[in-house]
């Protein structure tokens, strides 16, 4: 990569020759520190763009001494105070890269200073340490585990990301390998970054050290971080502007949540909400802290249902804010075969049902409920979303469109429950090897096709109904897709039987 | 539901002991009426989103006075006058929840006024009778009538929203319900909303009676509303902003128009129209009447083709509004198994062929005639249409353009037909069991995909080739989609011949 | 076409009578040529949208005198200087379409002037060469031949776009019509523009002569124009306001590049990049030239990675603009079977590969070396894309993303080349008829899964690889359907079997 060797290499000889006082007139604010100070010295060459971007950011322009100061309702830092050392100058390159270092093995000496490329919730904690506390008890910070000490989910993985090959009119099933791994399931789930060596390089500054972390980079909310911690807040609050608005704008959880597995966005994107959102968004204020139904935004964003504190004009709390987005959701609508009631942990690889399985069902849709959170936290959570809805709805509309996502629940799974009749019926007549045979119950045709039946088509109706996605829940993968894929399977119990020789009729 | 109840407890019991004067001067305009003033002092703590949303509508900002006043051109009022009664003040809650009391079923005693909760269109005929009475012409406006009393149509919701099930190695199908059915298909076409009794509740003004609404909360396009009435103009004009600039851009038609059934805003969102309006449409004038093309916008969205009166910077009209959207439209091009001319009526339930199909053309393809729009009807139509491309298009661009439509229709029909064809080998071998069984035609796997080549990809090529979407008419959903559904439904035949005994060969 | 013809009628009378100076107070802005104000006198009535798109154009509002005294880095312009006829006035109606008339077969008199429809790259070359001679070198200027010239293509688009027939138990294919291809592969790939004949027509001014032009409308980005020359300048620069800005955002190339054969906008739709463009980029300049990373803009486009010329704040250049695209791009990774080092040459219909299929690479994947770039070429650009990167990533970042993309083209081929081994033995089983028996390849349902196998599904999981598109490599049409489609073509052989009599087993 001799170009990037070269492009900065006469700029960078006189910041070296003159010190980061030749930058520091001309980008910095006052009250940066020396330490970052001395980072922007050469990353404003190296990598100009961000250091732009964090000078749009609130860490640039506001101290958390100033932060502090204001209302608690208006206040962006849970801490209750912050350290000296941090207190006074704002928060840049080195308040977040140099911090914890003792906890990090991936710091390391960069020209005269220690520091840590992977920056982690235990590092945001300094200053915000309600939302990385709550954040934690999230189903997605535990998104790595949960997918990957999951027997069933590893042989899906293996399913989908496998080097199968067709050989001699066989076909022959293949493991993935951790490239393709990181760039699949874990681009979103995260990937465990780990420190597994250093690299000499020659760089513009001559040669330097850096460690070597394994399956970089990744931004996934359930990231394994080198320094023990879990989760990357930068999946959704993204640097180096960490911007509200961009965390509070639809298109940041569109980044995990628009696939068929997981169609919320594009559920949210013909809802009226999505629809009012995307029409005259430009007159809204994003930034607002607290955020006012009505005077700050006309239509719920993500953020406004799941997470985010919503306040009237009176400047009565409607909804607290929460980082555990679980608060406001009773049910767990997507991932697994069947609908049900939240986990009580987030972790849920230990959850076992009595067929061995790590589901949260029985094959056949019965809760496994000691896993499960009871009807009083279902009712109080319901409650907590509910109180999002009557900022602009009336009672009896509010129980009309729950009443219709309890049924479509009962109906999705009832629809799952005819997949998996079919499913068994092969795996009886050893059309196909699944669970009975000991086999991967996920990797051929007859299977897939009752994975989709519920990964998608019960997953996209369901979200159609939980948000008014309209056709989401019909046509586009709704429950149109739910009886045809259910026909097809009947139909494919034919076929497969129909190649079996001799033919049995 | 404990929350809802309290939140607001202590600060209603302020407003009920100082009376509604106590936001009077906080919130509410000069020109609002007592009653309406009376509304806001409760609901802007019950519901504060919808009225903060109100005070940004025109209706909050001009009375009906002011609005007449205007130059005919620049009217957004149709009537010629209005009742004394509502002239004066503003339009508010009360002007609309009040209106027409003695038609309104669903009227009732509340807080010491005579309201109701569903606003119709003979309510918004009081100041706008040219629009409600357009857009009763509509097939948007029998959307309900045309889908539920169609038996083909009942045939197909019944084999997408029904609960089927696996048993003893047999496919059972089972009807539907209300509440799928208003969570599915009704969610666009509109509901049957009526009292269907009334239900005492406690609230934080003490114990309220209610009526209780069937189907209810639906915005649907054909809604049948308590008052006899058809049609929600709420599902373009959502409440209660009631802005110009939300049903002008194309977000709002995309709510019933994305999916693959009917990909009108998929394909708007990759022609050249619908880049430039994503690009550059900040600095359009979403809410100037008339509206001036090249100057209020540079690229059309689905209001200025199919509703908009489009005026020239001469001040000269190139077309009338319309909420007659047929007037523009020769072709029907989508929802039924062949593109026709238009049906004549709105409701189309009455259209039956030979065949006996309530559909507007034979099984075969050709028209049921009487029942549609004659050629002249059709040139009529589409000289309306092509006054709106002239906004920016020569006349050999035009014609081009339409040309391509016109053989669009008749290649997607040919294949549909195509398909038809082996559907009814299908059934006269007995390999599916439909029409000449007298069983639903549409819910066996091959029937289902018989229906997706007309319904998913008939439309899509269609609408790509009137509306410029380019692949919408060929990978995605288009041309290539029809010829390989086409290609899979030859080889399905072969694949239930092999499963039927004894093998005949 | 009678209303198109009366609109105006009234009013041009005047503008006759009058003359053009009629409007030019009006309108017009001072440097506009006599020439141009003709133009408008008319076509302000005629077509006003255009005229007032062109308004806001930069040709509007500089004189390319004007343009050539900006700072080279700040200059629109390529060309050294231009004639004197052209470098006073602003580049209008006139100047473009009367200019090089000589050259033009589509040349034809109207009103007095001698003017042209199709505005080509060797006119627009008059002021911007080095974007001309650029574009030519991209595979994009040669998309019509590298399709239309190609024999396996033509299976394809037959197969594609043909009426084909169910008739008598058989399925007889059908070639397609002109009019199919121009609204099918042809809108995006350009059609073939000639002149074929005069049109007289009754319009508003009299009676006037019209030259027919072939397969028009047309802006496809390989389009063959009249005047000897290939492509479409105005594919991404739309008429008539030719905004940097549109073509700088990413809806210009969703325009061609969303569908699932190529779902470029949709895999940067999800990921980061597009999120925080559409979260936050009404805070950008997309006017800007030079671009500046971080203060114009905080995330890339498409534009960003594969054309413009980026600038930091320090002024220094970052990666030169192109308009050949090639320069930033190692790899081919969609529109083939198998991914593949770039070809050399833009038109690739003279590729042939060991058994003479038109492809850069052996049905099994091999690439076909002579016509593809060496290593050193790739490695070349392989460092100008890592410039743009760069702006905002380290090198180990970097470094880890590609790594996954090599990856990603390796196991997505293999995944390709299972698929076509379980079409070769249909093939040698005579379950189907393609290469083997001299038919057509890609017709047969078996045959259409293949296709989709590497259009759809390799193509897919490769862009969401190199632009971080999450789902988009996994279940939107990523691994899960590279696996699953395999699965299916797999078990498909083994149906076609039990179809085949007298069944052997």
């Amino acid at each position: 990569m001799k170009t990037l060797l070269c492009r900065h290499k006469i700029l960078l000889t006189i910041i070296l020759l003159l010190g980061s006082v030749f930058f520091s007139g001309q980008v910095v604010a006052a009250e940066v520190s020396e330490d970052t100070d001395a980072c922007i010295g050469c990353h404003s060459v190296v990598t100009p763009g961000i250091v732009s971007d964090w000078q749009k950011s609130l860490h640039y322009k506001v101290s958390p001494t100033e932060g502090l100061l204001k209302d608690s309702i208006e206040r962006r830092i849970s801490a209750e105070s912050v350290s000296e050392g941090l207190a006074e100058t704002v928060v840049g390159c080195a308040e977040c890269h140099m911090m914890n270092s003792g906890k990090h093995p991936d710091s390391f000496e960069h020209n005269g200073f220690t520091i840590h490329t992977v920056v982690s919730p235990a590092d945001c904690a300094t200053c915000h340490p309600t939302e990385v506390t709550e954040f934690a008890d999230n189903l997605m910070a535990e998104a790595y585990a949960s997918l990957m000490n999951n027997p069933t989910y590893a042989h899906m993985i293996d399913s989908t990301n496998g080097n199968h090959e067709f050989d001699e009119g066989a076909m022959n099933f293949h493991g993935s390998d951790p490239l393709t791994e990181a760039d699949s399931c874990l681009s979103c789930h995260g990937t465990d970054v780990k420190i597994i060596g250093v690299e000499t390089r020659e760089t513009d500054m001559g040669e330097m050290n850096f460690p070597q972390l394994s399956n970089w980079p990744n931004s996934g909310v359930g990231r394994l971080n080198p320094d023990g911690s879990v989760g990357a807040c930068s999946s959704c609050h993204m640097r180096h502007q960490f911007s509200i608005e961009v965390a509070r704008k639809p298109y940041t959880c569109a980044q995990c949540h628009k696939g068929p597995d997981v169609p919320a966005y594009k559920v949210y994107s013909v809802s009226m909400h999505g629809n009012i959102q995307k029409s005259v968004d430009k007159n809204w204020d994003y930034k607002a802290v607290p955020w006012t139904v009505g005077k700050d935004f006309n239509a719920p964003t993500c953020a406004v249902c799941h997470a985010s504190e919503i306040v009237d004009e009176n400047g009565e709390v409607l909804v607290k804010r929460s980082h555990r987005f679980n608060d406001r959701l009773p049910w767990r609508i997507f991932g697994l075969p069947y609908a049900h009631p939240h986990p009580i942990e987030a972790d849920t690889s230990n959850i076992v049902n009595k067929g061995g399985l790590h589901f949260p069902t029985e094959l056949t849709g019965e809760p496994v409920s000691k896993f499960l959170i009871s009807q009083e936290e279902m009712d109080k959570r319901q409650v907590n979303m509910e109180a999002v809805c009557s900022g602009c709805h009336s009672y009896q509309w509010i129980k009309g469109h729950f009443a219709r996502l309890d049924k479509s629940i009962e109906t999705t799974n009832h629809m799952t429950l005819q997949a998996t009749k079919i499913l068994s019926q092969a795996w009886a007549e050893g059309l196909a090897e699944g669970i009975p045979q000991g086999e991967n119950p996920v990797n051929e045709a007859i299977e897939l096709k009752w994975v989709e039946q519920w990964l998608f088509f019960g997953n996209s109706t369901r979200f159609a109904t939980a948000m008014g996605g309209a056709d989401y829940g019909v046509f586009a993968d709704g429950r149109w897709s739910q009886t045809k894929n259910l026909q097809e399977m009947y139909d494919y119990l034919k076929f497969l039987r129909a190649t079996k020789p001799p033919l049995k009729n």
